[in-house]
């Protein structure tokens, strides 16, 4: 059985006035008539004064259309249905009563379902007769339908008078630029053109991985593993066509094809050439990392095709509830420069509203390029020295012989990889060592090359921890270096250092003495070293770090999760001694 | 099976470097070096120059963290990892290289998670060795690490210097007050401390109805129908109680104790009361519309507690994938009231960038009253007419009686509720007529009457059609009756009326004569009665054209469904032609 059905929920009666009184809890402009499910913006005496007034709505279920979309400078109110259902005309009527601007006329802006038609339109109707029944004059009211789907045209609609393409994401697009002409005073004449010419040259599919669940009443369908179904309505209407998923590129370019060659948009777009809106749509559960590649892909197949995106818009914008699909909705801008400029214009004015996404287009570039990240060149010359090699061989050496015991520790309490990582890492050092290409004659800057090393070499957890240390050491070296007091590396200067380090690496890590890592054993060998300046000691001590860490609980890395211990030292720490030990025989030789 | 493993992908190991070029696209102030998966701002030169510089980032697979975050009022650059992994040090080095500023400092802010922790901070590291062996001084570089989860917490925890809370929808608060003081010109010092109150005063708690899947790997693990998962991480990583699906209110109230009785917000609200901002996560795969209701939800559950919510998030801030889940977010906001304002300010500051929603908050509050909505108390005075109530009782009998019929034909093309449906409509105008309770002294206003009963007792698409014939109708006679010409309403008149209520009705449907619909009956009776003034003539007419569809294609309704029709006249058409019959027999009495 699927878990599709599963929902946040109290009661799906009520569910729809709930989810708006949460939208208004999170935005302070608009308002909520709860009886009527009427969404408005809360400042509506200077809108209803000024402006043309704009009203949306539908079924719920789709949001953030509509109530997601009042705000300045788009929506003026959505009057919001039961889920899937149209709203009934007296919750029209009412939305249009509180709204109706008598300077400047009011605009209906719906997506073309029969339902929403005939009760807007009646909503509409009975605003004008109550209103000539009062005595007043007839109210400039005008309703538009929108309707963009490309997807599945009912085979009446080659004859005249069809009943239209059904209403998508596109509509967006009409509520938008609308809602930019009515914010910038202009007539409801201009408007209702300005959502006319998006009605009419906006083209819409969809495609979804499964139907969505409705609240109370489940999922009502579901697609096979592995299928996908094309020209989905946002109501779990059957699309077109049910396929094989198949990879997005192929997907992508299929929808943008099938927009193309329809119709409507070869009525529009004769040449099938030239600049274009781009907007992505999720359905409801498509992961924005899907997203943002089928926008890319979506992008890209236009383009091929000789449409330019001059926008594009890629978010949530029309959902069939949790619906995991996607739709493409293509804008044709118009071939006149003035009137596209014009039309960009509208879509690029910033709207405040939840729903809508505004975009940054006024941009400077700085001209900047990746030759700014690639950092300096390499900065050291290789440079060859006995000891340090002497000491890097014998480290070497002693890791190759211990480590068969560190991975049999940490496959009993860890992961198992502990041995082979530290291998990997000592290995790589020694082999640019044997190559002669470490900056030898300089401690600090062969330090950050060894760390860097380490990091390609390990990888993971432990590999970092040792480069943060070597980065903390190869700083400290190098401030030590350049100030005036000790210019020789004593072993005292050595085990300072290495102190200092361990306060670098100890900012990214809450390991600390007694949680049974390597810093059981580090930290010892680091206090000796620096306290006595006698290396063997320091040694000393962190192998008996090392060897405590059998009788500690585990606090941090892996072995957390296994718990008890069973007498076993820390493998990382073990592994730690087994280069120290390297490093120590090497210099006492 | 489950179909839960669908993606729109070509390839796991490309999908972040795609999906983030469709980011690009979609949000031309923003920039792209693919190869390190960075996204800067454009303008980073006068970024870089006068602001503190913000870099955040982390696993892909929570968009629109972090790369969505990028923009002006909020982060410099974003460095992006694998789905659900770490970025290198090297990815985030190359970053720091191209944002740091000189004059400002930089600022890298991710969440709790160790991966991120240790390849961010060796980042910051190589990058200071790094400019101390250019011979440059040691940069201006702090690292805040957040944590907000109160969720799962780490047992060892509550020992001294415990790994920390996990990073979870709350850093995005982090970035955005941090953003906001960069912005203003802040310096490093006051950057990172509002970073650090962010990240000491936020608890987030999440639930989800099921894992994620992962692109290329499909489910991790799945919940039970009918089963939660609480404190789940954005990773899948999993909660600390299963349990069975709840009602949202018993689930929120619920989540919300948790959070207030969680150690770490006891110790930054000792009184557990006071003003907090609230934010609602959608953790990828929640329906807006059950969003709306946890917000509602969250801030009751809060408000019961004394925890006022000044400001009110709801969104997707922070995904797992397509996680269908949520996660609450409790900011504790100072109690020193001018500590309060700024933080407050901060957040209210816009951004722009897509993932952020910018409210509005200098909200005029018209004091709109539900009232305007309510329309004119009821303008018209019952009255008796003798011809009306003849009239009105002829065509409800003889609706009675043709009622079998109509219901048997809609049983054989629709879904045969038409003649119910009709009845009903009939019923009820005849007991407001029987009742004395229409305006039967002026037809205009009885009409309108009539057509919000039709509403109330039909409903449905053949119900609201009747309406809008009616309402224009109603409408006509309005006109009619107080133009100077005519006066009385002849025959004639009514048949001109009637045309003109027909051009209403065709403003709302697509039906004309020839789609097998009731205008097949209404078209011609209209016309005949405008041209002759002779109701039976008219009458005559509407009933040719009703048995006129028993050879028309369905066009329009239900029976489009159906397909051919077996030479059975339409039961709409057929209906009207009950009613007309009625009408015309009454007024021929």
């Amino acid at each position: 059985m699927s878990t599709n059905n599963k929902h946040f929920i109290i009661d799906p009666t009520t569910l729809v006035r709930d989810s708006l009184q949460g939208l208004v809890h999170a935005n302070p402009h608009l308002s909520l008539d709860a009886q009527q499910k009427v969404v408005f913006i809360k400042d509506l005496a200077s809108r209803r004064s000024h402006h043309v007034t704009l009203l949306c709505g539908g079924g719920s279920g789709h949001e953030p259309s509509h109530a997601g979309f009042v705000g300045e400078g788009m929506l003026t109110a959505a009057v919001c249905g039961h889920v899937f259902a149209s709203p009934t005309s007296s919750q029209v009527l009412s939305c249009l009563r509180r709204i109706y601007s008598e300077e400047m006329g009011s605009l209906v802006v719906i997506k073309n379902y029969t339902g929403d038609v005939l009760n807007f339109g009646r909503a509409v109707e009975r605003f004008k007769s109550e209103r000539v029944h009062q005595g007043k004059s007839m109210p400039k009211v005008t309703m538009v339908v929108v309707g963009d789907d490309v997807g599945v045209v009912n085979p009446n609609d080659e004859e005249e008078g069809g009943v239209g393409r059904r209403g998508l994401a596109g509509t967006v697009l009409a509520y938008k630029l609308a809602g930019a002409r009515a914010a910038n005073g202009d007539s409801l004449e201009q408007v209702k053109n300005t959502i006319e010419y998006v009605a009419s040259h906006t083209f819409t599919i969809g495609c979804a991985l499964n139907a969505a669940s409705v609240p109370g009443q489940g999922m009502p369908r579901s697609l096979k593993e592995n299928e996908i179904e094309v020209g989905m309505g946002i109501h779990n209407e059957p699309g077109f066509e049910k396929k094989t998923l198949e990879s997005a590129d192929k997907l992508i370019d299929g929808l943008v094809n099938h927009i193309v060659k329809s119709q409507p948009f070869v009525k529009a777009s004769p040449s099938g050439k030239g600049n274009v809106v781009i907007l992505v749509n999720n359905l409801g559960a498509t992961s924005n990392l899907e997203m943002g590649l089928v926008t890319k892909l979506a992008v890209e197949a236009a383009a091929s095709r000789g449409l330019k995106a001059v926008r594009v818009l890629s978010g949530t914008y029309m959902t069939g509830l949790a619906m995991p699909g996607i739709s493409l909705s293509v804008l044709v801008l118009p071939d006149n420069q003035q009137e596209q400029q014009e039309l960009v214009a509208l879509l690029d004015q910033p709207a405040n509203c939840p729903g809508w996404i505004n975009q940054a287009h006024q941009v400077v570039d700085a001209g900047n390029t990746d030759e700014s990240a690639k950092g300096p060149a390499q900065s050291y010359t290789p440079a060859s020295d006995p000891t340090w090699e002497r000491v890097i061989e014998t480290a070497f050496n002693n890791v190759v012989e211990q480590e068969p015991e560190i991975t049999r520790l940490d496959q009993l309490m860890g992961d198992g990889d502990c041995g082979q990582v530290l291998l990997s890492g000592a290995t790589a050092i020694y082999e640019a060592s044997k190559d002669k290409t470490l900056p030898l004659n300089d401690p600090s800057a062969a330090l950050a090359r060894i760390s860097s090393i380490v990091e390609d070499a390990m990888g993971g957890t432990s590999g970092i921890i040792y480069c943060l240390f070597l980065d903390g050491l190869s700083q400290q070296l190098h401030q030590i270096l350049k100030g005036s007091q000790e210019k020789s590396l004593t072993a005292k200067v050595w085990g300072k250092a290495t102190l200092g380090a361990l306060d670098t690496l100890y900012q990214y890590t809450t390991a600390r003495p007694g949680h049974r890592t390597l810093i059981d054993a580090l930290q010892p060998f680091a206090k000796t070293l620096a306290e006595t300046g006698d290396i063997k000691a320091a040694l000393e001590a962190a192998d008996k770090g090392a060897k405590a860490t059998a009788t500690m609980k585990p606090m941090r890395g892996r072995a957390v999760y296994v718990g008890q211990n069973d007498g076993l030292a820390d493998a990382g720490a073990v592994g730690l001694v087994s280069v120290l030990t390297g490093i120590s025989e090497a210099l006492q030789k």
